[in-house]
């Protein structure tokens, strides 16, 4: 399989100029630069972009006129399409791809229009987009990763000897440093980053097999049509078309639902620290309420632990879904479109919510002190609690 | 807790005119009337109906003037407010509740605005909003779900004595009827009807507590206000304020994936009857194929079956976020808002499908016919295969 | 559907003399008497007492010799059976039933032995069996869950008008009471109770059907049987045989899915208050530390939340099974076994749990007062206090 | 982080010798090596491994006299442990390993009983032991999983040219081939492989740091100790103690879950191509049924499909008991220990059950033509069959 990540050129789906308003949840649960990344417009950008493409690998070898694949280029404008109408047909076939596919061939020359979407399925187009759209999430959604967890090095760093109250089944157990702390939430984000990043280079592939997955209308040039049209899209080459082999979005979701999970721990860590018996940290912004003009609520971690408490769910739905049927499932397949787009929506948000609540975390090095030294009136420590700090802060270089 | 049957006058969301077009996977995943019943205008207009019956049933007691009512009732249309304008403002505080109250008030005289939203806390409002939308979401499912059930029950009558092979781990078994196989659909769909009745009849409560959920702000008057309240909505009174007590919801989102898994479980039959192979239904209308104009898909079927592929991975999410944290969870209750809103569409939309799938279903006699008797020839069956027909055919009645 | 409270006499499944050690997490994931209820020695008592069952059914329908029920009755005894054997033989059938079947009669006089499972199917005998397993599971649950009920209307009544701070997103927000809390405890666990006592009185039903599920063996005596089987074993009498329509194995379930989340709120809410920094709350018997003796932890209420914490995934696992083919499913239905033992398992642990953190569990007045005193110097609340804790106290009556 | 691949001696866990009778279900749902690979008896085996190796490493540093490493080794022999007893006294700690530490010094000489658990914490010890037998159960995991593959490329290589109808929706689409079949199994297994080899060989760390995670107890020789212990055991050696960050286990559960669907589809593949209207194979060793003595079902498909359904439910409780508080979670870390169990036994089952599927699948060539037949003569290929077939062939190699 070749690695996504190498290609001549990367053939992003176009922009979108101008996002629509948030739905009435969005700025809570569907936060950030992911929402725009998977909504119609970037999915309608990623289906024309996959047949686009598609067409330019094809014209590539000689498959079709040069002239066609010019032609659907210039075509596949998503603004010239309307996601109300195309959705509204797709009720017929079961995706958006059929009527995609006659409003595209409606906008080009008619001798050229049997080019269009040559000897593909909706499914090769389809699969093809999702793996843009989910290219696309992941990179926004790992930008903010990046982010949240160089918050924590800062406070891994900055705090390495501020020592404070370990707590074990939410009970003062033993001390530790706020640098320790912050350094295991670092961690979990680096391995989160990796699995985003793996999924990223190696599990996004073009999807092309035709109806029965054998390549069959290419003759026998499918197999070199599948690697070109990779090159031109900028991901990976499959092994084989993979219509109902879904590992890979399995994949995708095992590590988004990783990353979730990662950053639920620390969006909770951070709610108990805030807790008005604790207050050892602060959100810089945190959140009035109807009810209570008093309270400073830390509005970013509980919205971080909200969003990601969608993922595992989500997940469970995507594995569940594998089961499909043959050489395209009976249901399986379609399953999975909205919980992948949830799975990227909660995961993204549950990550730009961490990097806010990060963000100016206001730590009180007076509450840490002061519990702390509550909890040493009662422990009788084995060693001097010097000790055990300097070990935490050793931890964290 | 008082049923929600007999209100004096069912307060119901103002019905939103005209709706937004599909988006892109709607017309398959989140299909029929449930979509509009849960939208953005939706629970808009719930979240005012929510205020204006509080309101109502606030001036009713003497807390607040007839005239804060009368202009809060009159202010709360939902076509002069705009949700991303709300929505953008909900990230501050977690809720839409706030802006939307802000915005309430400006369209009222000053010097009643202190009585909108009086000493009640946002999730008192959000709470009873979505139960208002759930409401309205199950009258919508019930009404498909009857009418799939209709179906079944002709199906029963009319096959009563039509004889086919039965079926076990996909083999052929021993003989049954299709009238018996379409008797036991409708029992499904019969015992998740009960079930969808029994949560809309009780389950769904007004809420109100304040921001502890003591109906502190009332005074003595608080419980005579939870009762007005329900009664002036239509919803049931619960025992006490019910912020972190979610069983309600639970049970809810019980009674919708065993919806989902009683549609689900008729449309795999169906899809496996409709096999190229089996040929012993087909659907009235199939679908047409990209890349095989000579398909006749089963794609009501289909649709189904993906819709209800997310029901359990949904219910799963809200039985998780129950672990909510004293008055009011840090997390877990915001959790709740996307999975129940694609929980109530993905339950909807497979009953929607179904719907359609049974509607005018085709029933091949002759096929039927023709792989009972090559059942029979592999068969040493040890008693005459009428009588099992006529046994099954007895089910029915 | 009959309901199966009102039978002659329940033939409970025989009460396993002695039980087998825990396992190495059991006595903390499958604590209390839920275990023994659906153990091995539980299900072969219940697949005995399924087939006995059936054959005194059919001998008082005469369709089968009465000294054939009585020889089966008689080597119905569970301490005759090796579960080691029949598990070993089930592998080549897919359940233990068949080989339950050849061991029984090989108890009997051969020639009676054709009246064993006399042309039922081995679905019937396990299904009905589940239920039975079920019922016991259940009556055990609803026990302990009443007697933690019990707990939180003394906790109820004791603290009426103990006044402490309530808390919105775990911050101090306004004054309630304890009483008020365990109020809110108590609602949750009878709704959990009504949940589970609806299942048990109508959801469980006898199975039975024959591979086809048309009763096709039993002539036109076949739903007199039916009614009659259900009738000796105490069960509810289904509409239909119910092979593949999984409704009442969903509604289970659901059931016991809000139970483990009821329970769970409450443990939470005890974890939290137990905290060090807050110590309104610990258990009577904390627990011990491996590394500090100093601690005490509150280990029930741990546990309780660990075990329910299994219960949202199992539930989704049993409402994904439901979509079973035909007459009897290609695998959806041996899935459901495990996970439904488990979720008994996990549910009734939780539930023991928490009778065990709720038993004397003492509240520390001096905390809850000095919390409240530090809210009360921060806020600026618009009534006075007393006011919201008396209505608050109020709510408790 | 260090690979675990290369340790100078793996300190796998003592074989248990003489296997305990399967449970009731545990030959269908609980097959295959992975049984004996996580049950009690290799827990025990692990934990005694994870103390007797902790010792070693901290005599080889000087931590603790040689004498005592030796000693402790010696007593840890699980044979001379009963599990029932340390499962009962788990209950006062939450965890078995505070008894076996226990029982442990009580084997050993007085003046050396310090020195067993030396300032290690219960969670480092379980963790450790978990990633041992997780270790244990890949290993016979991946080797059946192997098997399998190995299965499916015979099959893509027997029947590269054979001919059969291609099926998208249950219906009948294009010509494929059973060898592009086969082909698109191995590919789905061999990622499948890779995920969990990925896991193994870099996911499973030891755990150690003590009650806070600063790993204290060992002043500055901690980390040499954490390298130390890593080696020992031959486990990878975590970045920082990970007592509540469980990406780890998230990964692990995520291989599990990928390989568990992809083990399904095959299955799904072959319960449809083994119905009696298709034909197109049979298994080996079909199995019988009580009631029908004729059928030859597709048992080992139908019990991998069975034991494969509860793995996404069981992934999903992993990644949601992510939300670990603090140093150590309050209910979380506990949690996980059923469902990983569960897990690593259902995908185990699944992988065991394709593998006898697989093995010496009968593939009917006369019905792969006729089948074929009859779909040429409905439908209009754009291209002769031969092309099709031709493809799919060329995919194989």
């Amino acid at each position: 399989m070749r690695p996504s990540s190498s290609p001549a050129e990367p053939a992003e789906p176009a922009e979108p100029a101008g996002s629509p308003p948030p739905g009435l949840f969005d700025e809570v649960l569907a936060r950030g630069p992911v929402r725009a990344a998977v909504d119609d417009r970037a999915w309608l950008a990623a289906l024309l972009t996959a047949e686009a493409g598609l067409a330019q690998a094809q014209a590539g070898l000689g498959m079709i006129p040069p002239a066609a694949a010019t032609a659907i280029a210039a075509a596949a404008q998503p603004a010239q399409y309307d996601v109300g109408s195309l959705a509204v047909d797709a009720a017929g076939s079961g995706t958006p791809v059929l009527p995609l596919v006659t409003a595209l061939r409606q906008r080009i020359d008619p001798a050229l229009r049997e080019y269009v979407h040559y000897r593909a399925t909706s499914q090769d187009i389809l699969d093809t987009a999702a793996m843009l759209v989910s290219r696309s999430a992941l990179a926004v959604i790992r930008r903010d990763l990046e982010t949240a967890a160089g918050h924590t090095a800062t406070l891994a760093r900055r705090h390495r000897n501020t020592a404070m109250a370990g707590r074990t089944l939410l009970q003062q157990a033993e001390p530790t440093t706020f640098g320790r702390k912050a350094a295991g939430w670092l961690v979990a984000l680096r391995t989160a980053l990796a699995s985003l990043d793996r999924v990223a280079s190696t599990g996004l592939a073009v999807q092309l097999g035709g109806a029965a997955g054998t390549l069959a209308g290419y003759q026998e040039a499918g197999p070199a049509l599948l690697h070109a049209y990779a090159a031109e899209l900028g991901l990976a080459e499959p092994v084989l078309p993979w219509h109902t082999d879904r590992t890979r979005v399995a994949e995708l979701a095992g590590a988004l639902a990783t990353t979730a999970g990662a950053a639920a721990k620390i969006a909770r860590d951070i709610t108990l620290l805030a807790q008005s018996e604790v207050a050892e940290v602060a959100e810089a912004a945190g959140g009035p309420s109807s009810a209570m003009p008093h309270k400073r609520n830390p509005v970013a971690a509980v919205s971080a632990l909200a969003a990601a408490g969608s993922a595992p769910g989500l997940a469970a739905t995507i594995y569940a879904a594998m089961t499909q049927e043959h050489e395209r499932a009976a249901g399986g397949w379609h399953t999975e479109w909205r919980p992948l787009r949830e799975l990227l929506i909660c995961t993204g948000s549950a990550v730009s919510w961490l990097d806010s609540c990060l963000a100016g975390l206001q730590v009180n090095d007076a509450a840490l002190a002061a519990n702390l030294a509550s909890m040493l009136t009662t422990v009788a420590l084995r060693e001097p609690a010097e000790a055990h700090t300097a070990a935490a802060a050793a931890l964290v270089d």
